[in-house]
């Protein structure tokens, strides 16, 4: 099955961004690299903000990838324009399509508010957590409150230098009975 | 100097606390011991909720015990009273006047709202997290915004049994111009 992973950089006091956006915060040091988990993925998901933000922040090295990458978006029209697809399906009707067709696993790329969404409909498989080691004070968090409690195992603890460490979780469901 | 360390343990969204103050989502593992960190502090610090809290659970393990205890409280008139000292102090005013005598590190219990105000005094020297791999949704935050930015280093990175991980971190002040 196809996995839904939230990947993403956060500070030690859990923000995604500062207030207006800017992630100048977040680094990757010599010794890390995403390349491993790119080759694990062949799709992106976002909300629309954090894709106008990446946009803005010249491109994000999503663009023109050969990742398949949907927008989540109430209010712009749904299909295909600019090398993603918009949509307003619900999360869980977009992971139920996506996985119809075999493929890699899927990257949540955020922001906070689709990962609530995802989360609330149980449906983020894993999360790999970059923690720099920052506390902003402010800014947009990656949990925003408000999704029922949710159990992980730990996969993984790595440390790189300047501080950088790595946490991969995996969600535990609880059983049916 | 007698380090001030934040020393808590947290959900992986950075909650202290449920929203009723349980903190039931919290263990320790056998491969887990506080000794060692114990044997480095005699003093502790708290706001009055997070006393109260731990009053209303049974105590909590610094009643009774060797360390000077300290509850910061607007609404409390100051004084010792129940093994505790109640202070309206500053937190600067506090930390001050208790590097005036020699004694080993400062555990700065919590809870967010206290630990807010050091922060924005910049008198954290050192935070300990103990992170547990839950996702509780909401709750009472470690690090309510509000502060300003607060560089540290990554001093070490420790996995435990059942998903627990320790991360101790430094305060990096900047130079005096």
């Amino acid at each position: 099955m196809r996995q839904v992973i939230a990947s993403l950089g956060i500070s030690l006091d859990g923000y995604i961004a500062r207030p207006n956006g800017a992630v100048d915060f977040l680094f990757m040091p010599e010794d890390f690299s995403m390349e491993p988990f790119f080759e694990t993925i062949d799709t992106a998901i976002m909300g629309r903000k954090t894709f106008e933000a990446a946009l803005r922040m010249g491109g994000g090295s999503f663009m023109g990838s050969s990742l398949a990458t949907f927008v989540f978006s109430c209010s712009r029209p749904p299909g295909e324009r600019d090398g993603v697809v918009y949509t307003n399906n619900s999360p869980a009707a977009l992971v139920r399509k996506i996985r119809k067709r075999p493929g890699k696993n899927i990257w949540l790329m955020g922001g906070g508010e689709l990962i609530r969404a995802f989360l609330k409909a149980d449906l983020v498989d894993e999360l790999h957590l970059g923690i720099v080691p920052v506390l902003l004070g402010k800014g947009i968090p990656l949990f925003p409150s408000g999704f029922p409690q949710r159990d992980f195992s730990l996969v993984e603890n790595k440390t790189y230098s300047k501080g950088l460490i790595t946490l991969h979780y995996r969600r535990i469901r609880p059983k049916a009975q």
